[in-house]
């Protein structure tokens, strides 16, 4: 090629999921691949009537740029919401992303250099994976159990720039870390003096009950703490952000300006103009009472179908099952065999930085509606039979 | 500092332009320092229209995520406008972008190594520089007359990643390169093989005829090419392009995905829908005469005012003066002078990838109106000879 690349771009591989949608975009594929809010839950109405507000009373001020750090009254709701879960959160320390994943492109600007240590979870989500490729880490990978990262393996990452960890019903495993051991795990920090970055898109789908308080709460001087819009708004709207330590805040915001000076006013100001009034105490509910009953019906369709030997926990929020199938099992080459049947899913194997699991199966409940949750799993079922 | 920050960290700082633009922003103080459009032409009537229409006929697809390359009717629409001013441009070789300083983000990722060496002329565009520095290039600097970069001097260049070339309008020279210089460098960039980054932010902005054919057009094999709705449009809604050559389009791609995933599809969709029924054909006539007036009245008043001894070419588009004050005058320290009296400018030296010529001064014609240019200029020509 004429053009030299960046040594960084070798590792730059198309993303898995990305290219397992396209095959799950076929018309008459039920896709329980992709990690999509159900549209049914985007508010229109609502964002309707913002828009028209914001450009009719602002639409100058929203349509020239603006500041790097973020439209400061979002700032200020954010920075509210935060403190409201038990977290040091002052405006001055929110930085407004485009969605959570330029947050996590911040963050491994600001903190990975070439053979920098970051360890994961295993298995993590692939676009946090994805997104700090690109500058060249070494990926240590934490032993986890049900409840997460083990914190006496904590001392195995000492060296790493940062712990990477998505505690609430993580992207893929569905899990919610405990109270006990968000503190364990604070604490081993803390002692270690180890950075950790905590990604929450999925905090507020819980069904029954809220998850314990952010990691960061415990941990305030060195945890990054990431947040979205995306799955209690809606994707399309790009937004997310950073709640960083105040001595951090400078370089990731230096680092947004080099990346795109500032994230779109207008995008900021309609959500703004959303959420500002309440707009969410009524309607998060119903986002989880509608997840909640996929939820109910894809277990009860893995209950039904599924064969001896497979296993899964039922999440208590966010979107996804986890199933294991058994240890025979390579998801990899099971996709294409549930594909012909007419169902999608992501193998596990993509959510790994290290060595994987072949053997899992991530499942969205949250895309497609139930009956047709009930007819993907039993083709998945009938596929793995075969 | 408990968080170890990256070695590119150390590189980032804040950019001396955001900071003057605090100091403008106070009230009082008539600036020509920042590179804001002016929003009496941001088509507020035109975006509410598409507002309506896309929140009412396309909701859902517009707040769901989406796919990374862009929303495919801006992807075309975009193409054919390039096409038409003489570039091979295939829908396919278009990603849209987070403005086009994501475009040079991306470009920064997917080409430089630390160390590369990247070619700039003299002076440059600073975001072009902000972006680049975190990939922790060695930046070149091509000598450069009133017609940019010297084809004679590429040779010095044979080593670097790409040229980067802003030949319309210049952010801060103003300056436009001829045709025969474009022709010039295209063959000797060829010759080298040396790949070309060509920014075209200002391009539309014309006064009198419009620039000639992009390098693109000579060097299609080689020319990664940038465009922005931001100066046509408005720039809050941080939308911009690439056209990359087909071999380099997947890895800007990825560079892309790992950033952000993509660009905000109701953002994408609103500009769409303004573009599409050809609203540019009327509206950018309407920005370039009152640029124009704009431009002249700084011309009247930069040759009523300034003392002997400086000199400026009037640019023929774009936004910006480029008075060069006597080699005496250091106009960072003429700032504060400045602003003391009222006006707020930015200091050419911010706009050197190395060595800097201190005596310059970049002007902004279109953000305040014609009385305050004249104030303004008044202003600074009593600092100059105070």
């Amino acid at each position: 090629m004429t053009i030299t690349l960046a040594r960084r771009a070798q590792r730059m591989t198309p993303s898995v999921i990305r290219e397992i949608l396209k095959i799950a975009e076929r018309p008459g594929i039920i896709s329980l691949a992709g990690g999509l809010p159900s549209p049914d839950t985007f508010p229109i109405e609502a964002l309707r009537a913002a828009s028209e507000a914001v450009l009719r009373d602002h639409p100058r001020e929203a349509m020239q740029y603006a500041a790097s750090e973020g439209f400061m009254p979002l700032r200020e709701w954010v920075a509210a919401q935060l403190r409201d879960q038990g977290m040091r959160a002052d405006p001055d320390q929110i930085l407004i992303t485009n969605g959570s994943q330029q947050g996590l492109d911040l963050v491994g600007k600001a903190l990975i250099d070439a053979g920098s240590v970051v360890a994961v979870e295993a298995p993590t989500y692939l676009g946090a994976l994805q997104a700090f490729t690109p500058y060249e880490p070494e990926f240590t990978t934490l032993d986890c159990d049900d409840d997460g990262p083990l914190p006496d393996r904590l001392s195995l990452a000492k060296a790493a720039r940062f712990l990477y960890v998505l505690p609430n019903f993580q992207n893929p495993s569905g899990r919610c870390v405990s109270n006990s051991r968000r503190a364990d795990l604070a604490a081993a920090a803390r002692a270690l003096g180890l950075p950790i970055v905590e990604d929450n898109p999925y905090g507020e789908l819980w069904f029954d009950a809220a998850p314990p308080p952010a990691i960061a709460a415990a941990w305030p001087e060195a945890t990054i703490y990431l947040g979205s819009f995306s799955k209690v708004l809606a994707p399309g709207l790009r937004l997310g952000y950073i709640l960083a330590p105040p001595e951090l805040f400078p370089k990731l915001l230096q680092a947004k300006q080099a990346s795109d000076l500032h994230t779109s006013g207008f995008s900021q100001r309609l959500v703004h103009e959303v959420v500002r009034g309440g707009f969410l105490r009524d309607h998060l509910p119903v986002i989880r009472a509608r997840y909640k009953t996929h939820r109910d019906a894809m277990e009860t369709a893995l209950q039904r179908h599924m064969p001896s030997g497979c296993s899964w926990k039922s999440p208590a929020g966010g979107m996804f099952f986890w199933v294991k199938a058994p240890s025979s099992v390579d998801a990899m080459r099971l996709l294409p065999k549930a594909v012909e049947r007419g169902v999608a899913f992501v193998p596990g194997a993509a959510f790994y930085a290290n060595q994987a699991e072949k053997n899992a199966l991530r499942l969205s409940f949250v895309t497609v509606p139930p009956e047709q949750i009930e007819r993907g799993i039993q083709m998945i079922a009938d596929a793995l039979r075969a």
